[in-house]
């Protein structure tokens, strides 16, 4: 269950030494064809990376031959030096395959403002483009590997895969666990099929399934400079699937990968699903969630497993959807602590020492619903991110 | 140096018995008159307490003889009861002071959600109004009793007041260590003066002032529900002043108090003043520095002693102002550490040891400024917020 699950894919993870770790920090994912169609969604932070500004011109071309990221740092804000270091990247990897360097998305991940080592980079991807070539480069390992080598403040490699009774499949995997609240795509994410579509259905499908998945994810409300999400498509398969069957299938890749990465978020006690219903319209319902889930009121409640509506409250007033800020109710973990504005069942009912949250708003404007997944703010939250520059 | 400072006002703060600890919980402010101009701002938070609501329709009056405060309870999410409670307070304050409950301003502040004991209320205003007929009641003693029964996890009272040499007084108190991200007003703020203004005149010279000093303030993102300024003239100086020099004055004090709030905020180990510069329009300079005052990544590391001005740019992205993303200088405590979009200085160079740090961000798009005044979000601070309903 990864990136080779479908046909026509190779993966490699390697060790170039960006990392202080000294773990694996560079990933090649390979496109075999016969197709190298693809689509992607990018960080909607008007600050992009480097390697962001140079994957955005190789969508432009259509065609995606392979992958190449990084962990140990985000090349953003390193000015033209870090321009040419993504080029370079993309330029070695293009070489080494035998492909052009604008067939070759660049992503990359850790401290902004700090230049990358090219040097190390190119040995990087002399080691994994060598690894590509074996046999064994096809298979889950190879995969686990890609996924391991992304990883950043990730305690677990992100994974998630399907094959439809039709016989295409999807694979995927993940990394992101800070300034984790998505614009449009989220972290670094490559997705992989062997179903037979172009880059247009592909496109159509990825922005169906990652605006009700990555896109509703908000764990600290910080958006990231170096969201990139990657759907390649081989076609290696050679069956073309029903369209609205496989975005239902990527939909649910999108999810579960989104599911793990609230799972690992940094320093998180609590995963927390904050639903929005009987609103005016699904927008509302974002919103008003969404507002919520940046509560730091509300989230440190959570931590402290306090049931503390009135802080819900106070943020979905600070929202301009459409409701009657006295005829709303509030459920949290199953007990309806709210109900028209005023207090109903004790807030000593709900039991907060599950990991696994949910919070209900009724809006009572309409009939419109989202979800939006968060996570609450911890002592190691803090800790994780005060003690460490990442 | 407090709300009794100016002529025309007596004050009180009693033990009411509505907070948990024992402590002063119920003030009273009166305005001797001869006037009884006033002007409010409140919340703009939608989901507005009842004594919010209340004090709301006060003010269309245009006359306020008194203003009764309790802490230990906001009075939020309430009901029809929790609205009754705040008219027998107005009731009970009007009928002891002579005056009509239509002219009594009521702030209420603590756990939204809970009613409060009226006859707690009822007896702390007998034991107050008590106090304000005898001759200390216009003392500094008198107001510094009412600026501490308005505390709530605050840990010192906070007060301010300015002589003019014209011969006319302003003097203020204020309240607010958490869910302290003012919209339009903030907190609780009681300001009173003994110049001659009516009304009108009083409303403008509190917009002039709130709008740049507690507007500006964004602790920890949380609008409350409760947020009330209330600015008394009682006219009793016998001077009508100049308008302007009153404003300057009035915003003056407005600014000792918020830097006050923000000295006291909750878990606090830093006060952050950002300062947007050159930005296109003195909104789109709020609106930067407000995003960054708002990124809990950048409040961690501010508070680990990490100058990570990648954060400050990953939230100065994520906002429509005009700027060109590769030409933003940022300066930590003197250092500059980014200019044009490029690493400068070494942060190793930026001291973040001291309590007071400044963020300059240069925007390159205008000559429009403004500074948002913020703390760092530390442990102290989830530890308040988890470990106690508040």
């Amino acid at each position: 269950m990864s990136v080779t699950t479908p046909a026509g894919f190779s993966a490699a993870g390697v060790t170039a030494g960006l990392k202080h770790s000294g773990g694996l920090d560079l990933a090649v994912v390979q496109n075999l064809g016969p197709l190298s169609s693809a689509a992607t969604v990018f960080t909607s932070n008007r600050c992009k990376a480097n390697p962001v500004i140079w994957s955005q011109q190789v969508m432009r071309g259509g065609s995606v031959r392979a992958i190449v990221l990084n962990s140990g740092g985000a090349n953003c804000y390193t000015g033209s030096i870090g321009f040419q270091t993504t080029h370079a990247t993309a330029e070695a990897v293009g070489d080494r395959l035998g492909v052009s360097a604008g067939e070759v998305i660049v992503c990359s991940t850790g401290l902004i403002g700090e230049q990358l080592d090219l040097d190390k980079i190119t040995a990087g991807i002399w080691d994994a483009t060598l690894a590509l070539q074996k046999d064994d480069s096809t298979s889950a390992e190879a995969g686990l590997s890609a996924a391991r080598a992304i990883m950043t403040t990730d305690t677990t490699p992100k994974q998630s895969a399907v094959t439809a009774p039709a016989g295409w499949s999807i694979g995927g995997m993940a990394k992101g666990a800070g300034m984790l609240a998505p614009g449009l795509a989220t972290m670094l994410v490559v997705i992989t099929t062997d179903a037979v579509l172009d880059s247009a259905q592909l496109d159509t499908a990825l922005r169906t399934a990652t605006r009700i998945t990555f896109d509703r994810l908000d764990s600290d409300g910080c958006m990231s400079t170096n969201d990139t999400v990657s759907l390649l498509g081989s076609g290696a398969s050679g069956i073309a699937p029903d369209e609205a069957e496989f975005a239902a299938a990527l939909t649910a890749i999108c999810q579960d990968l989104t599911l793990q990465l609230q799972a690992d978020a940094e320093g998180s006690a609590h995963d927390v699903a904050i639903t929005v219903r009987a609103a005016e319209t699904e927008a509302d319902a974002v919103t008003v969630a969404r507002a919520v889930s940046r509560s730091n009121l509300f989230k440190t409640a959570i931590f402290g497993n306090d049931p503390n509506w009135g802080r819900v409250l106070a943020a979905v007033g600070t929202t301009d959807a459409a409701f009657d800020p006295y005829n709303i109710d509030v459920t949290i973990n199953g007990v309806q602590v709210c109900t028209a504005g005023e207090p109903d069942q004790p807030r000593e009912l709900v039991d907060l020492t599950p990991r696994s949250v949910t919070v209900l708003i009724t809006l009572h404007a309409g009939d419109a619903e989202a979800t939006i997944w968060t996570n609450d703010l911890t002592h190691a939250y803090v800790e994780e991110n005060s003690a460490y520059s990442s």
